[in-house]
């Protein structure tokens, strides 16, 4: 007898392949002490938040008054808040959004699962790029779209021959996440301006609406001054913007976010009430009503990037100089790696001899790489980097000089 | 062009009757000063947090650590948490339940759609009782449900004949609400036996499963020692507990709540499976972090319910006084008052002429009601008599001895 919802069981009882590394390295460390076990496999904050969270949230228990602190806020969000973001926005990057195009969300999955509720209708399409998180698939199937994949371009851009032959008049999004999980790619705007204008020539095509949702929680984890990570509400006028402040404040299980719809396209008031409906619909009544006051009162600040920049060097420079081929990380806190054989796999099978938890690229819809999450601490990289030697040696031994 | 999802983006243009009136109070009060406004729209408690929430906040942020305090836990919740939670309920229950039995949500709403969605598969059907919630239709139908209603019964218990002939093979789940969101009712234990025997029989008799969801925000609020509020996971192999800590707690906005899947159900894993694909699909990763710990070192405290009781006692006793029928509120913070016309929607836009914010029960399911949510201020209440009692001399001005 079908009980239950059977996708809804499969999904619970299919982990996804990061959380079950996760869990293998706990069970490792228990075995052989955690000091002993090199577990990249999260991408977890490992920074705190910046001093300003706690004092934000202890001046608001101490001051704010709890009924008012604590009590429902607008399904939208609290007013002072959406201001304070809007004008955040605009005097960053010129956005000209207003409080009344910004939804507060429960974080970036959040964002992302209302975004394409309130967008998806039956038949539609929705496209994303590999290598993408894997979760993009589960979202946008349970939203009642077929999920597109564009194959992953060389340089981590876009492979825009593949990405034209898909977009198809079934198209209702495509998603972007740049800074990129797990690539750590930033995506250029000589590339973002050929994807908007490919999207627009498309939409005259079909004679179709096809929105971009840029899904951006590593936007300020960017690390050389020259890295620009252009706002897409300025290029495209259908575009919803998905943030969190999971990343840059350290603050991921607090599940802080929100939806921009850009106040640029025409049928903004019928999107921004379909985001209203969607969030209704799954049950988001508000954003946790306090964090809402604390990040309004942190924007601009971040948790320490130089502890990630640091880990990035040290683990590029490290593995490039064992002879692993890696995508350099302009931004998030990703090293995507090459594996030395097609199967990557079997190769992250292998560094578990080494007790190194690496993850293939298979789960993120792309083969022969695996993905090093380096927001861990810059000792553990320092003692693992003998590990990865051996793991290189075991790999590229027959290249080795004898 | 059909750009958006248009059922969510009828709900989200749609807002409830409730927020509707809530707004017009809002305006009013700009007009004519908040004092002379008599807002009784919001289930918005008025009572502050207890003082263990404001310390648990300041102790945890001063010495939890910020990288655990704030960063993911399990989907399921933090284990610690989920042990404390459910220690207390078998505690006060003797529930036999375990931490692996508890999957914490982003309060009550995300508790009922994440339950909804890991059930309903498609030609299901959800029974609820009238009066009931208006959101349950909304939940019930985005997880792909019909939504069935039984009339009311007199006494606000359950309407067993007309409840008997409502559920059919293609019933999936019932979903009850005790105390009661509006009638403040309580759903005594011969009225929960006899359902739960009625399900086990239409179970035998169609031979489908069967489950009940009881929605229990309300659970601590109740005012008189005798008042019992009965633990369905006692009653009912097939329950499912949707709890939340916004109304016993006055922490509404924050989103903190529960489901226990019963673990006297022989299904209990897949049911539990089901819960956590559907909290993966709809965006919830995890229950907020920090109010996981917070609420967990709050277990048996509530907000002070004195206030509500002494509001009750005052509103239902000048009310009565007034010529007004009214059901008498065993808990929750609402009182159900008949209108003296049968077209309640009328009467409450004749209570507005006094100033009066009052639901009419149309929005939960049932004519010839209001409801009166006293989670307002004393003070409040004892300003607004005068008008309720002009109003009772409007409506009852024949039956007043000239």
């Amino acid at each position: 007898m079908a009980n239950v919802n059977e996708k809804m069981e499969a999904l619970g009882k299919k982990p996804s392949a990061i959380r079950n590394l996760f869990e293998y390295g706990n069970r490792r460390a228990a075995e052989i002490g955690r000091e002993n076990v090199f577990d990249f496999s999260l991408g977890n904050p490992s920074t705190e938040a910046p001093t300003e969270v706690h004092d934000a949230i202890v001046d608001l228990v101490d001051n704010f008054g709890s009924v008012a602190l604590h009590g429902y806020t607008s399904a939208v969000g609290d007013n002072a808040v959406r201001e304070a973001i809007a004008k955040d926005i605009n005097d960053r990057f010129g956005a000209g959004i207003d409080k009344t195009d910004i939804y507060m969300t429960c974080g970036a999955a959040a964002s992302l699962t209302v975004s394409l509720n309130a967008l998806v209708c039956e038949g539609d399409e929705v496209v994303a790029f590999a290598p993408f998180f894997p979760e993009y698939r589960v979202f946008a199937e349970a939203a009642g779209a077929k999920f597109v994949t564009v194959p992953a371009a060389d340089d981590f851009q876009i492979n825009f021959e593949a990405c034209e032959a898909l977009i198809t008049k079934n198209t209702k999004a495509v998603i972007i996440n740049s800074p990129n999980n797990p690539s750590g790619a930033v995506l250029t705007e000589a590339t973002l301006l050929r994807l908007c204008d490919l999207l627009r020539v498309k939409e005259k095509e079909f004679g179709t609406a096809i929105y971009l949702i840029s899904d951006e929680p590593y936007r300020e984890l960017v690390y050389d001054e020259k890295t620009v990570v252009p706002y897409l509400v300025n290029l495209y006028a259908r575009t919803l913007v998905c943030y969190s402040f999971s990343k840059s404040l350290s603050l991921p299980g607090e599940r802080i976010g929100y939806i921009v719809v850009s106040p640029k396209m025409e049928e903004h008031a019928d999107v921004f009430a379909a985001v209203c409906g969607a969030g209704r619909a799954l049950g988001y009544v508000c954003a946790p009503s306090m964090m809402q006051r604390v990040v309004s009162r942190c924007l601009g600040k971040t948790s320490d990037k130089n502890v990630y920049n640091i880990n990035r060097n040290l683990l590029f420079e490290a593995l490039s100089a064992y002879g692993f081929t890696c995508v350099y990380p302009d931004g998030a806190f990703y090293l995507f790696m090459k594996s030395p054989i097609p199967d990557a796999v079997a190769f992250c099978e292998a560094a578990k001899k080494y007790e190194l938890l690496l993850v293939p690229s298979d789960s993120f819809g792309c083969t022969g790489y695996v993905r090093i999450a380096y927001c861990v601490s810059t000792e553990m990289i320092k003692r693992s980097l003998p590990a990865f030697k051996k793991l290189a040696e075991e790999f590229f031994i027959e290249s080795f000089p004898t």
